[in-house]
């Protein structure tokens, strides 16, 4: 019942599959849960995949499909033409045949729907193809149950259960009139209650009813899920027709989309990127922002270079450099990710960006403080030259309060002109920081050693 | 229906507070959902908040409260009798209730507990109150739907029936034997098409069973509910019984708090925090990142130091240090994210150590050679010394992939050492990386100058 994938299995499966044993590979495989085989066949070869993958049943295997690291994915089905695709795409939900055609070549993907067998199905995922995969539209699947308010529950029932062959998880009914507007929701529990002659009319909910509209973005749909604790929710088109409908384990993958993106964003990887990627891609996704940042290093040495004279009388100012440089970015970048989360948990709905910032300029006097005694006390007992312990003491204050404020300030003016506030975390602004607080570091220095 | 909170809004309940206008209170409030309760009482004062709180229905109240966020929920409480939170208690389900007491103070929880009305939904409470909260049994809930899997279909919804009462989001039911013991799901759908007198045996599934253990983790528990996209799990506690089952909207919650506290952690923010909390509490949040990153600075300087001799003939040695030392903080910060998420996602069950690393070696080596021939060159253009060129062009290379490498292999190893990966991302990585990038490149300095 509960499978956990060990190094045995593998070499088992993998001598099974090098004999051809398809009975007992059958048998190893053939129970498991899509995401147990989609596990399995990301640790054996794309040849060998493909293999186990052949001998699943057809529905079986294309769920598979889905539950595979989208990389592998990619591989596999390059080894699949175009009628076999539609085969998989025959035996998914819509949503999930919509993601499957999302990633073909635009050329393959009329190809595939051509050779779909099941043609309302196929027009159904066609539907879906045409929203942007980060909208409500992108996410929804065309599977629902619904039920007309006029109906009464013994019809209803009798209804309903033809459309239970299509929907893989039902929690709620949807209720329309009509014209297909949605009207409410009707649990399965108060259907499961009813008395069989009452009128759907009488025991359906409007209060509490949540809907998407198919051009809401994703974001909007994770916040509304979240908020409400739904597991489902109703789709409806700019006519307010009812379209579809979005469940929770579709959300739960966007939240953690999300999460990874802004993790890997404050740590300066620009595109997302799977850990599984290759070198090149990997490659390209970390160069966007070193370089940016080579910039800054390029920037900070000219401003070092415009103090040369200081730094021949006091070679000791060089010696600081890195300390001034790494705090004013440790500190830009704690305040930047408290406001980025802010954000996210839109949390300031009513405190203005003044209130924000203020508050971080009063954390960054403290921190500001705190840090400079240290280290006034630190360099003094080094090198025991008063004036180069004021001078870092001083600035070291300085530029922690202007990170600080910094920090606070550009994500929320990001936020504003509406880019991703997540944009100015990490390298952004470590080498803003790094820059002005070398700068302030020389100023300081300078009126200290005049 | 769908309620937006504006400014209005607010200040019209805050003259409806002050003048005591009741009616007006509750028809504007009574209807929303608790959410939107708690979004409003975030806006008001805490007298405020508690005047409105007083004047809704006993559930909706209690429900209002769960939403509030914490920092607001604890000046609420402080408000409160025992007697009058031991009545919010009573109308929260066991794990919201649990939640509410383990945020009281020690003493006072065995006095709410006293004060508690319905004795089970007490015993049940304080049941619960005995698990760790970052396990299975600490977000489980006692109210579930089961049935006797010799029951026939139609007695099993006569029963259910009067559980439903207690539940309020049925997603599935489980079906026990006569010890309780959990034998497989039933969903919903089953049971409303089933015919009456099929024996629940018959219908119930085995298949697709998922179960935690009361003591597994709260990380094991998200896992097996995002990787089988399940909506409920159940829980049995050590003899195998079925004590209670974990919702999909609790794990939504847990995902998102370890998915800020990685972020939180990757900016070097130490504990915990919202971006609510005082000005002291984010201060004590950040301070042990900046003050062991203070550490790191002082121990450049004296690397820096150490190379005194070498600036003094050639200051423009001084001019490459911030670029040196920030590029080498990001390569490190940019490796240990990838890491530390794939570790999260389990992408390396199969995977040693030894191949990640040489998998970042490589990206380093190939970052490495782009950066430093980028930077021979602008330094070159900018200073028209090669041997500067040189020093920092290979310095540049080799710092890369040292930091790659460090970056790839710190978390791995603090991983299998058991400490939580994501400590190694942020300020650590940048730190260490920033002392030895400068042990890197003053050497390489004292070769080229040789």
């Amino acid at each position: 019942m509960k499978f956990e994938l060990s190094q045995e299995f593998l070499d088992q499966l993998t001598d099974e599959i090098g004999v051809k044993n398809n009975a007992a590979i059958s048998e190893k495989i053939g129970q498991l849960h899509p995401a147990d085989i989609a596990d399995v066949m990301e640790n054996l070869s794309v040849d060998q995949a493909k293999y186990i993958y052949e001998l699943l049943d057809e529905e079986l295997a294309a769920e598979s499909l889905m539950e595979l690291d989208e990389e592998i994915r990619e591989q596999l089905l390059k080894l699949f033409s175009p009628e076999e695709i539609a085969e998989q795409a025959d035996n998914l939900d819509s949503d999930d045949a919509a993601d499957l055609l999302g990633e073909l070549p635009e050329d393959e993907i009329d190809e595939v729907i051509a050779q779909m067998e099941d043609r309302e199905h196929a027009s159904e995922v066609t539907e879906l193809l045409n929203y942007d995969e980060d909208t409500a539209g992108g996410l929804m699947q065309s599977e629902f149950m619904c039920a007309n308010w006029n109906w009464p529950v013994d019809k209803a029932v009798v209804e309903l259960r033809k459309q239970a062959e299509n929907v893989e998880k039902v929690y709620t009914i949807y209720i329309v009139d009509d014209e297909q507007h949605l009207k409410g929701i009707l649990s399965l529990k108060s259907l499961l209650f009813a008395s069989p002659e009452t009128p759907v009319r009488e025991i359906y909910k409007e209060r509490d009813l949540h809907i998407a509209k198919t051009h809401d973005s994703s974001q909007e749909v994770v916040s509304l899920m979240e908020k409400y604790d739904l597991v489902s929710l109703p789709v409806v088109d700019r006519q307010n027709k009812l379209v579809g409908r979005i469940t929770i384990d579709d959300v739960v993958d966007v939240i953690r989309e999300e999460a990874e993106k802004d993790f890997q964003m404050a740590s300066g990887i620009s595109e997302n990127v799977e850990t599984s990627a290759g070198v090149l891609k990997h490659t390209r996704s970390r160069l966007p922002w070193l370089i940016i940042g080579l910039g800054g290093g390029i920037a900070s040495s000219q401003i070092i270079k415009g103090y040369e004279g200081q730094i021949e009388i006091n070679p000791s100012l060089a010696f600081f450099i890195p300390l001034i440089a790494s705090t004013a970015g440790n500190v830009g970048v704690q305040s930047s990710a408290i406001i980025v989360q802010g954000l996210a948990s839109k949390d300031f709905q009513f405190n203005g960006i003044f209130k924000q910032v203020g508050k971080e300029s009063m954390i960054g006097l403290l921190v500001g403080f705190i840090c400079s005694v240290i280290i006034f006390g630190v360099s003094y007992f080094l090198d025991a030259d008063i004036n180069l312990g004021i001078t870092i003491g001083v600035s070291l204050f300085l530029v922690v309060i202007v990170a600080a404020i910094l920090g606070a300030f550009i994500p929320l003016f990001l936020n504003r002109i509406k880019i991703d506030p997540a944009l100015a975390t990490g390298p952004f602004i470590t080498t803003a920081n790094d820059i002005i607080g070398l700068t302030i570091y020389f100023i300081v220095a300078y009126i200290v050693y005049l």
